[in-house]
């Protein structure tokens, strides 16, 4: 089963902020079982996001997209996801009882902005926030599984686990594992890593990342994963794999 | 003028590694005066690489890729970028004397392997990598501007930088600072951002990125940008909504 994730927020294009939400959506998503397969990043712009989430879509199982969820006029992720799907929003109970705990035991008012982030989908679930003010949104559309989260990290990633049981598992299981080698170039490594891949014939799945070359000694890491059909065939898989590497790095380095 | 920024891999998709790329990337093209406005990151697969290149190319002048440039079975970039648009690849003089040179001063043979990576698009330049053997490739297509950069930070900047009289000036002059408030929260500050940018009509945009709050005492770095049609008109107008922000602020903290 397939994923992608989106990103809305100008602050990333304009590489303001480094995107570490894909990467720990990805993650997640790869452990659960889904083969995360586009990031799209997008501006905080209605049009861009209603494509972001079609282009997604038409690719996916899955969609899982950060940021544009807070009280502030351009966090509009949820209204343009819902416009550009014909879905109404709708003031839901849990997500308006969150805001006003949160907002009440400040003695803040659930003023217009901040009631905004109780208006989800028709038909949508409000996912817990433990860290901020604005709800994830979880929703299927058409068989497949949408969640809405807030960029801000922490809230992020305290929705995203809140999420699991809603997301459920894709179709594999997933084990990697990463070997560090020195005095080998990448290009030296290519042909075997080629080697290698055909004989697990797409059971393994190999790649060198140079780390760079210091004092004329090359560094890389070579990752080994596996997506099996079950965790002890993904990681017995990548286990041999990982043997069969070192020891035509020891043979290479004469140890 | 628009630029979009392409991630090729699966370690990018996985979240094995942070997108650290498109940031640097993205800063790069926002001072040089282009409005960031798309990031796609795609496998390492021929018909995702030409998919993101087409997606981006429809809706910018200037695309910049990074990724898949090594020596290894996976790094596809070039050539699928070639075929994808009908572009024969030819050996790249410059690239093959810069290989030769890198591979040779280690005693290394120029294997098939690495020989790939002097293989460019005809009509492409070569753009110089002062830290690894892969150059980057410079090309121009129906009036666009296409950078293909490798993956490897370090060496991603260095070509990046070395390609910046190629790739040109956009047509703004960017500007920003950040301003830090605490004891505010997001939502406090909302109808006053909002008001702020119709005051500026759109000459200065202005974020609020939340930090998160700590013993109730709420962080928020304020973003402020403008894209002018000269640098002091971009550093004027930041510098009036700052000082704005910074009034409010003292008045709402009685300071």
């Amino acid at each position: 089963m397939k994923a992608s994730i989106i990103t809305v927020g100008n602050e990333i294009l304009k590489g303001r902020t480094v995107n570490t939400n894909t990467a720990h959506i990805g993650s997640f998503l790869t452990h659960m079982g889904y083969d995360v397969i586009r990031n799209l990043v997008v501006k905080d712009d209605p049009d861009e996001i209603g494509w972001a989430f079609d282009t997604a879509l038409s690719v996916s199982d899955v969609v899982i997209s950060s940021g544009g969820l807070g009280p502030t006029f351009d966090d509009i992720t949820v209204p343009s996801f819902a416009k550009h799907f014909n879905i109404d929003l709708v003031l839901n109970q849990e997500a308006l009882f969150i805001l006003k705990k949160r907002y009440g035991d400040r003695n803040l008012k659930v003023t217009p902005e901040r009631m905004k982030m109780a208006m989800l989908p028709a038909g949508s679930i409000a996912v817990k926030n433990n860290v901020g003010s604005a709800p994830g949104v979880f929703m299927e559309l058409e068989g497949k599984k949408i969640l809405i989260l807030p960029g801000v990290p922490s809230e992020m990633k305290d929705i995203l686990s809140n999420a699991s049981t809603l997301i459920g598992n894709g179709d594999f299981f997933y084990y990697e594992d990463t070997i560090h080698l020195e005095g080998v170039m990448e290009s030296s490594l290519a042909p075997m890593v080629s080697e290698l891949m055909k004989k697990y014939k797409g059971k393994v799945y190999i790649k060198s990342h140079p780390l760079g070359i210091e004092n004329n000694n090359p560094k890389i890491d070579v990752e080994v994963s596996s997506q099996g059909s079950s965790m002890k065939e993904a990681e017995d898989a990548v286990k041999d794999a990982v043997e069969t590497i070192r020891e035509h790095w020891r043979e290479r380095m004469g140890k």
